[in-house]
């Protein structure tokens, strides 16, 4: 049987990497596909612009921490909030609801060793057959780009950085 | 003064190029700007999800030879469209009416020889201060990088084509 989906990874030291992802969720749009999110990194201001989008166009959306309820007093909060992230991921990538699935900035998780690679390799190959997969973000693990199909290094030539220029709303937030 | 606005390209042979030039476009719809596209290459399927979003967000969007009227019996058709679609582009650029204008596959403008990369850069530095650019396209020229302020290279590590796997719909258009 010809295979139904693909895992696409965007990795790199350069700009772009989470920007691609969100031009996918443009096209899935697009073509009327369930599409989710998962963000696994959090911070103040980034990633408002795309979530502002997702919402205005019914694309389900979670942050790292959304829905996190704490039981346990041996683990780092981060650690657990961190898991639960891909706990929710997991669970998205399994139930068959999506056409497409986009875990940004997934391989941190894999890096800051809130999850093991294994895991999360074996809930990439588990995932439903209908679900084609957006992961983001540096340094990814060679288990995850041998498993993917289409992987892109996005390198830096230069950035507006390094002129002194610092990040500028709508462009990089 | 400060700059007020800075010049991003998006280069090399791997995938995303185009995908995270329609991201920095959902944060400038996000941010309230007037975003314009330009489209230099016209082909049958790529584009119409990113076209069919931004008409959704109501953004203003130019493909080649759109607009276009022959004048000339002089000029090959493909050029005289090329041409046109930069003649557009420049004077968007330097109108004033936009926060950010997507000149996606614009490097091929050059690289067929339908406008000189002179221009190109010209227009692109006396475009209106207010207005950022994502430039997008392979083998970008060395002038058009020396004026950019940001520019990432997209490098192919591996792609489903490779495995046989041809272009998906919802994916990759």
């Amino acid at each position: 049987m010809a295979r139904q989906s693909i895992i696409v990874v965007n990795t790199g030291n350069g700009k772009g990497k989470s920007s691609a992802a969100f031009g996918v969720m443009n096209r899935g749009w697009a073509r009327g596909w369930t599409v989710g999110v998962v963000q696994f990194l959090k911070s103040g201001k980034w990633k408002v612009g795309e979530r502002k989008l997702a919402e205005h166009l019914g694309i389900e959306w979670h942050t790292l921490g959304d829905g996190f309820t704490w039981e346990s007093t041996d683990m780092d909060e981060t650690i657990a909030k961190g898991r639960h992230a891909w706990d929710v991921a997991n669970t998205m990538l399994a139930s068959g609801d999506y056409d497409l699935l986009i875990l940004d900035e997934a391989t941190y998780a894999v890096k800051y060793g809130w999850v093991d690679v294994e895991a999360m390799v074996e809930g990439l190959k588990n995932r439903s057959p209908r679900t084609n997969v957006v992961l983001t973000g540096r340094n990814a693990p060679q288990e995850i780009i041998d498993l993917a199909d289409t992987v892109t290094e996005m390198v830096k030539v230069k950035h507006a950085y390094d002129q002194g220029i610092s990040a500028m709303k709508g462009i990089e937030y």
